[in-house]
């Protein structure tokens, strides 16, 4: 089979790979319906994060069931499957807590790359959610979405702690920040403010329920969201980037007993402990347990009320995945979906 | 009126100042029934916070009300009172939304050092809570470990957001600690693990509702509350001390999606991003808002509920200042109690 391998910053190839084989038998096999490239995917792209030696890539998928080992009992060959980029067994301490990208048994599925026409799925039963019968052509971006950046998005708004009435502003204005808008107005938000200086996604953003948007960054960016508030600060702000500038931001625009949900990856990132304490600020981030909200978040792809699919504003074939990654690292494209 | 007065690290002296007046028609004046030392001044005291002149000490007092000013309305002279080391409106937004040591117009109230006779109270109408007839002598104590130990050790367990059932670990033996064993388990808390390795503080926090100790201290006592907990962690985890270490401990030994709630004002604390978001831990500190409890606290003192009272175990005149200072920075004390 074909796949992505990064071979070093800004070199991404589509080369022939070993088909994936059913390795444990909890594992599983599918065959890629769809993938896709991940904002978090640019930092190894760009050479922030260090890149040793060749490596398959990608780690969103949906896709059909091929084979399953001898200890996989609810997935079976024929479903159309989506799962997160952690495998996670579903029955373990943290699982049962909804924190199933802390799964004490868990495994990165994205460590062989999902950029690729199958995949090796681990702990199957406890990673993969199957739709009810194959989903039409239409639905299978907003799918594929579910697989990280709309789990993400809603974990954002879940880790912050979103209510009915409140308002919340969103830092960040990728695929995961689109995504965090479309998770407050789904948990009720009143206002919800889109901080984004680019025009298209600001469009996105209203049309996923951004009442407001602030194109300012930085003191100016924290000022704007104050004017907006009485002055106070937002009651949630959902950090959706992962630079220190990005989280100061997000910190000092919330009110005092607000809360931050970031889930934008870290780098870089200290957070001051006294500025913290004198905040009064809640702060809960991490990996999305994008385990735990697939099945309502597939069903509310499926029913329409919600098209995260839109996120995606290029589709290419996916042996042209190293054009996917120029788009993204430019700017040219919020987010790629692949199809092979 | 005579005052204790901070004049160099280790150099409090009980001297006479001027006595307090009414400044604002806000203000009040009180006669101070009992007054204390707090942890947090052994941060001057001990020379890690700068002092840079003498200064008036001490922020935590209940007392009788000797007069008002103008714009002063709820509040009688008479009245036996209750308030916070921070004075509050109780009206801005901050305090609507329950941080009151967020207020927009706060102001502290130790500045002009509570430790004395008599206490000017800004803010009268928003800050104080009076009892509703004079206090029998027994509830004294109680009564003034509410207006901040024990308020903090309260916020220390919402910030935390404790629930019935929770494991609750408390990192930190001094009397906000302890205190905090006492929110733990009026919250519901199935399991209180105190860690502490000071006899008698371990026996008033068994008698507080510690159902276990653990003395072992860094990544020792990390593991040992591993260990009590299937090895995942805590549900909630108190910080009661306020240094790099104590943070960090707190942090790794609760679970992913649990939370810490942090009371110790932080010296010296930065936490690194990376950590805190793969942990999976929410997080939320402060200034304990204590305007917002003293309420319930103060029935739950006055109907014998709970007795916060006893983490003073000495009891001095308040001219003999210094000495209540000198026995908590060398642990002979838990916590000084001064009477006028």
């Amino acid at each position: 089979m074909r796949g992505a391998v990064l071979y070093a910053p800004g070199d991404v190839r589509f080369e022939e790979r070993d088909d994936p084989k059913i390795i444990k038998p909890t594992d599983a096999i599918i065959r890629t319906t769809a993938t896709c490239v991940c904002g978090s995917d640019l930092w190894d792209y760009r050479g922030i994060n260090r890149v040793d030696r060749p490596a398959p890539f990608g780690h969103e998928y949906v896709g059909i069931v091929e084979e399953v080992g001898s200890d996989v009992h609810t997935i079976k060959p024929g479903q159309f499957v989506i799962g997160s980029f952690f495998a996670s067994d579903n029955t373990c301490a943290n699982c049962r807590n909804g924190y199933q990208t802390n799964c004490l048994h868990r495994e990165f599925v994205g460590a062989e790359g999902c950029q690729a026409e199958r995949i090796r799925i681990p702990l199957a039963d406890g990673t993969l959610v199957a739709t009810p019968e194959q989903p039409a052509e239409q639905h299978i971006a907003g799918l594929l979405a579910c697989s990280d950046v709309m789990g993400t998005g809603w974990y954002a708004a879940v880790a912050a702690e979103v209510k009915p009435g409140d308002t919340v502003a969103v830092v960040g204005d990728g695929a995961v920040g689109l995504c965090a808008v479309i998770a407050a107005k789904e948990l009720g938000a009143g206002r919800i403010i889109a901080m984004s200086r680019h025009e298209p996604r600001q469009k996105l953003a209203r049309e996923f329920g951004a009442t407001h948007i602030v194109a300012e960054r930085a003191d100016d960016g924290i000022a704007r969201i104050k004017e907006l508030t009485g002055g106070i600060g937002a009651d949630r702000v959902l950090e959706c980037v992962g630079t220190e500038q990005s989280m100061q931001q997000a910190l000092r625009s919330t009110r005092p007993g607000g809360n931050v949900g970031f889930v934008g990856v870290p780098h870089g990132v200290a957070i001051d402990g006294e500025e913290l304490f004198y905040s009064h600020v809640g702060l809960r981030g991490g990996p999305a347990p994008v385990r735990e909200f697939l099945p309502d978040l597939i069903d509310r792809v499926l029913s329409g009320r919600i098209d995260p699919g839109k996120v995606f504003d290029l589709v290419l074939p996916l042996e042209q995945v190293a054009e996917g990654y120029r788009a993204m690292d430019e700017r040219r494209a919020i987010k790629t979906l692949l199809r092979p």
